[in-house]
């Protein structure tokens, strides 16, 4: 049985170049990258051309580049780094509430260190407002934190604007940009952050290394302290071989960018015209055009999304309950809550998302596997059953009337994002 | 011109073997180790397997370890982890003034924050006393750390004897022992901690996997927050490859420790032995006795480190000029002034350390190599041509009289550690 891979916001398989790229450094280039013997220089060079990579990626200065373990990581550096920073100016912060939890728990555990966090609500597509944003800065605020894009629903947030309010007031503005960097063409001038988090995970680089964008000029707190790695900005051995690979994933995907760009959304567009064509009461979530060119949210009424997930895995086809870090709770998402999917429906959602090594036959045969599970599962639906002899939907809880709140083809993918 | 690395308490190189339980973990077994599809489940797997193993190589349970993405991370979440979880308790803090930077500016930052830290002294050989331990713990010390051996000058701490008095008053108890871990048999209850640091990167496994060993019932505030990863206790994908490394390296040395150990005495005696013979006024610091197998510590009189270090780079020979993260900084280290080594001997100190990748063939060399660079350097040394003719050893500094402190011989290495 062939397996297919469709969770790759989580983590993308290593391009085989990247590997190429990172072998040596495991084996006879392992020097200790602060060393200043030659073999410590071949590794201290290994990290320089890979900062260089990383920076070219997103437009910023090397010396902007900062390396973490992992996004989680950078998103913590930046949120707890920036507050410890600027702790004298005030103690407001806001993110949106549907950052990932590496942002928001961050934000939460400042809430218990005398911070107060204003979580800024979105739209049915998952859109944060810019005017609120407006309404939502203070005196105190001293850091505002909204993802560039969500792994979960794959909505665009207008960075630049909320960038320029925060900018025209002196606030640091950080972006989680996981979901788009090495994705889509990125700027961090164009966008006006101060602070980007970006992770090689996500596009075809290794597990073990991200980076934090700071623009000069910009006070942080080290939350690893120790050594003078990372110019003291992030104690700890420099994992040469991860962030090697990471810099060779970001110039690959630099250049590959457009041709990837294509093929995802070629995809995505298939999956999303020819889907509904097989399956009826299905609805996609997220912006229809503000959105990631491989993610595509689904929710399919009827059914429970853990049954979906669970008859795909068993042809091998993997796809996702959600973000890549909660997925073991197959509840409804925070995302899924917060752009007020019906519970009934929402319970029904899983997530596919493409990568560069996804196929057209990949996508024949999740086009092939999907209706017959969708069509099993309903059949074994008392509220499938109920809908089919009467054509209404049944209340959700018990005395509750349920009010289907969405339209079908409303949320239809558009190309352009 | 063959390449000899004696900087092995920095990191090793990675054991071919170890790479090849990586490896499938790049390619095909990528999925994210939080996913509940059956790729997810592979890493997963790997993940435990690997945890299994750090805690068999150390004696816990299988749920007390806690991987982090590298020791100074770990120490990290030790230290400050501990001390938020305790804040209430008390806000005092013990720790010894040789430990690695990560536990010290760990503490120093905690210091900013409302925390005492006290800085128990070692003697000449490094060597804590728990006579000093016993007379700073307080009614509202909530965490000691010491650490188990020391990177730069090899002396063993009496672990056992500090956390029996941590225990019996209650005090979370932490070690660093990435100088010991998978080098010496540890077991954390014959020693009786509540919380251990170590790192594969030092025993033949990769860069980017460390552990944190918890004892059940310890309370800690998590350093990086965000997903379900790690119990709660440490957010962010999991770097399965580098983890199954990890994992793979205990194993590994496990099986091998002694006679690795034994490869490694051999290499030391070999040195302390046959180096005085062939270079007159070098001193050996450190404990002669509760010390590393693996760890060579040589001040040599009339010299600059810096000399030594980069002739013998030039010969391909790769030595340390003392700390891992701090030997950029090539002025006497933390660890040679706190065991009072005279500045003017301290300066011409190097640091060995083999692994058992080492050969006499290695040590051959480096006994050919140094000696002439050895009087290549002190032909140029003023105080060297002063000694000569006078029998005296100069002042330091102006107008300071030159006190030298060491005995021919003193310190000499044995092998009963």
């Amino acid at each position: 049985m062939p397996e297919i891979y469709f969770e790759n916001h989580a983590n993308t398989r290593v391009d085989e170049r990247v590997l190429t790229v990172m072998l040596p450094y495991f084996r006879e280039l392992y020097g200790n990258a602060q060393s200043l013997h030659t073999l410590g220089a071949r590794s201290r060079d290994a990290v320089e051309k890979a900062r260089g990579e990383v920076a070219h990626l997103i437009g910023s200065k090397e010396n902007e580049i900062y390396f973490t373990s992992c996004a989680s990581e950078a998103n913590n550096l930046a949120v707890k780094g920036v507050a410890e920073a600027y702790r004298q100016k005030g103690r407001h912060i806001v993110i949106s509430e549907i950052e990932h939890f590496s942002v928001l728990y961050a934000a939460r555990r400042l809430s218990q260190q005398g911070f107060e966090v204003t979580q800024l609500p979105v739209d049915r597509y998952g859109l944060v407002d810019p005017a609120d944003v407006e309404k939502a800065l203070r005196e105190d605020t001293i850091l505002v934190s909204v993802q560039h894009a969500n792994p979960e629903i794959g909505t665009i947030q207008p960075i630049a604007e909320i960038a320029a309010l925060c900018r025209t007031r002196n606030i640091p503005f950080h972006t989680d940009a996981v979901c788009t960097a090495g994705i889509l063409p990125l700027d961090v001038s164009s966008l006006g952050v101060d602070l980007l988090t970006l992770s090689g995970a996500q596009f075809y680089g290794p597990k073990g290394a991200a980076a934090l964008y700071i623009r000069k000029g910009t006070r942080i707190v080290p939350q690893t302290d120790g050594g003078i790695q990372e110019s003291g900005r992030r104690a700890g051995t420099e994992n040469v071989p991860a962030i090697a690979g990471f810099g060779a994933a970001c110039t690959i995907a630099e250049q590959e960018m457009e041709e990837n760009r294509r093929q995802l959304l070629r995809l995505r567009d298939r999956l999303t015209v020819e889907l509904p064509e097989k399956i009826p009461y299905i609805y996609f979530n997220g912006h229809p055009e503000m959105r990631l060119p491989n993610n595509v949210n689904i929710s399919v009424e009827f059914v429970e999304g853990e049954g979906l997930f669970l008859f795909l895995d068993q042809k091998g086809i993997y796809v996702s309950s959600g973000s890549a870090c909660a997925s073991k709770a197959l509840k409804m998402s925070h995302v899924l809550s917060a752009i007020k999917v019906d519970t009934a429906v929402g319970q029904g959602s899983i997530l596919i998302t493409f990568s560069k090594y996804n196929t057209d036959a990949d996508l024949d045969a999740l086009l092939a596997e999907f209706p017959p599970i969708v069509a099993k599962l309903r059949d074994m639906s008392p509220l499938y059953s109920y809908f089919q002899k009467t054509g209404q939907r049944r209340a959700a809880g018990p005395g509750t009337d349920y009010e289907h709140e969405h339209e079908e083809g409303e949320c239809q993918i558009d190309e352009n994002e």
